[in-house]
């Protein structure tokens, strides 16, 4: 029985590790994308992501045009966490005959909504008959430099480009029902997430040392940062953006803003490193790397951090255990 | 209620081109992979192929491994049929719950088996929980010299690698229970499907003008070639080569051995046209190529051809309607 991705996902890295060496200058498995040596200061980048209906959208809040739009959305922002730009998309989509001809038009509107704000070409793709809608995208995209999760270094400073949260909260209103009346922006921010444009202007501010996308929450994110530099981190509570939105709903229902700064996913946000100390740039300083363990500095308190990231496999067996 | 694979992929293409206009350098949806040019004589190929369980293999008589080897075989050969050399792939998987984690090794194991075999590399990739087994793999490969499906001229005569047919056979004889024992041959070509090796030694022989893979079938697929190329074909029966067990299992069954070598998919001969004609080289002169019209010369009968090609969502939903 499947437990947990993560564990699954390292297996299968071992295997292709150990049956597969890499070809020279190509990284693979293990960051946002794969990257490939084209020639002298010039890396082709490669990301690959898929979606299911039931597990990561549901149409019974979630129009197809939006469906496509957040699809095309995680994988342009992988592209963009190692300091790229994205070129071509390929989408592959497994549709149910239940479905119109014009439904599965409407999802490729939503898809090409999203791939033209980023300058991204929609080039080939597959369709294939499927019981539940589901969507494979594949991207590419190019860099001069990437910046991959494995650079961060002890007393490197931690920044994030935005407020995180937002899309939780939308989530747990369009899943309840309560729509998109009062929390507009967070609706919003689930249904039509953008990713982070201006990434190499970031990255001649700070030049980075390591870099993610927050796709699965910041701190679970943070965690793969870690774990491929092999160092720990200290975030500081006070200092991490939270939608006004989320301070609001969490003041009015007693509930942890900070809880959904850390663990909301699909923000797309970037997460990252840098040896320089930047405090009025155009990112939040929020922590900083240190050697070993996890922690947060919560009203001058040093709290062990737990990883509250989302794991779709545990998560998802959990739903059909319930 | 989609009706017809063919007619909503144009919709989707019409859809993106109008949209969207192709960057320069770029060919977008409409042939085996998309071509990027990446610098003068040397350009990126891309292709995306999604195989779903029950629709494109089924577990009752193919294993995880098969299954794998058979996903990786179908993309690896959309590369050689644009003249190019395979080099990285990634992995989308769609894995249910109810399968072990070694079951999923197995799958990768089997992917891995054809990857190397031609020098491919997987890269990256995704892992999501889904209802039913879903693989969408998507490939990247360069060539010096694309050679696109609308290249084919009337006079150009039509050849194919190898004998088809057999896989279609080993498919039924799978379904029906018949298993391996008496055509081996064909079970295992059905079940390890492997892409044509040698297309540079090909294209050096052949200058070919138009190429294409058989993966729906030697005419669904050269129907496909005649419409980019806006012309028609001629094709002669006596000359298209069908494997031995195909003619035995005919002969003994008094079936028509010409259905399996022309409706035969997942074949992954390559089939191409060219300018020269070549009676015994590398591969079989099998018709040739005229302005207009799809004909068959069988025992001197010139008979219009009908596509025998599959249709993955006409006969998908034939057979839910059963």
């Amino acid at each position: 029985m499947i437990t947990g991705e993560f564990d699954l996902i390292h297996r299968i890295r071992d295997l292709v590790n150990r049956r597969q060496p890499a070809p020279t200058g190509t990284i693979g498995i293990g960051d946002d994308c794969a990257v490939y040596r084209i020639a002298e200061g010039r890396y082709g980048l490669f990301s690959t992501d898929m979606s299911i209906e039931g597990t990561h959208f549901d149409l019974s809040y979630c129009s197809l045009r939006d469906a496509g739009y957040r699809s095309m959305a995680s994988n342009i922002s992988d592209i963009y966490a190692m300091n790229g730009r994205p070129l071509l998309a390929f989408v592959s989509a497994g549709i149910p005959g239940r479905i119109s001809e014009d439904d599965v038009i409407d999802l490729y509107d939503g898809m090409i909504d999203c791939a033209e704000k980023h300058g991204v070409f929609i080039a080939g793709g597959d369709t294939v008959l499927s019981d539940k809608l589901v969507l494979s995208i594949s991207i590419y995209g190019e860099t001069a430099a990437p910046v991959m999760r494995s650079g961060a270094a002890p007393g490197d400073y931690i920044y994030v480009t935005g407020s995180t949260g937002g899309s939780m909260l939308g989530l747990e209103l369009l899943q309840s029902g309560a729509g998109d009346q009062v929390y507009a922006e967070c609706c919003a921010k689930h249904l039509r997430p953008e990713p982070f444009e201006g990434v190499d202007k970031l990255t001649a501010e700070y030049s980075p040392t390591a870099m993610i996308d927050i796709s699965d929450g910041l701190t679970a994110d943070l965690c793969r940062i870690c774990e491929e530099s092999g160092c720990g981190y200290e975030l500081y509570a006070r200092s991490i953006p939270v939608p006004g939105e989320v301070e609001r709903f969490c003041a009015a229902h007693s509930r942890d803003a900070l809880m959904y700064a850390l663990g909301s996913g699909e923000e797309y946000q970037l997460l990252f490193t840098s040896k320089l100390k930047i405090e009025n740039g155009n990112a939040f300083l929020i922590g900083k790397i240190i050697p070993d363990g996890k922690f947060i500095i919560i009203n001058n308190n040093r709290v062990p951090a737990e990883n509250a990231g989302f794991d779709h496999f545990s998560s998802r067996l959990k739903k059909q255990a319930d």
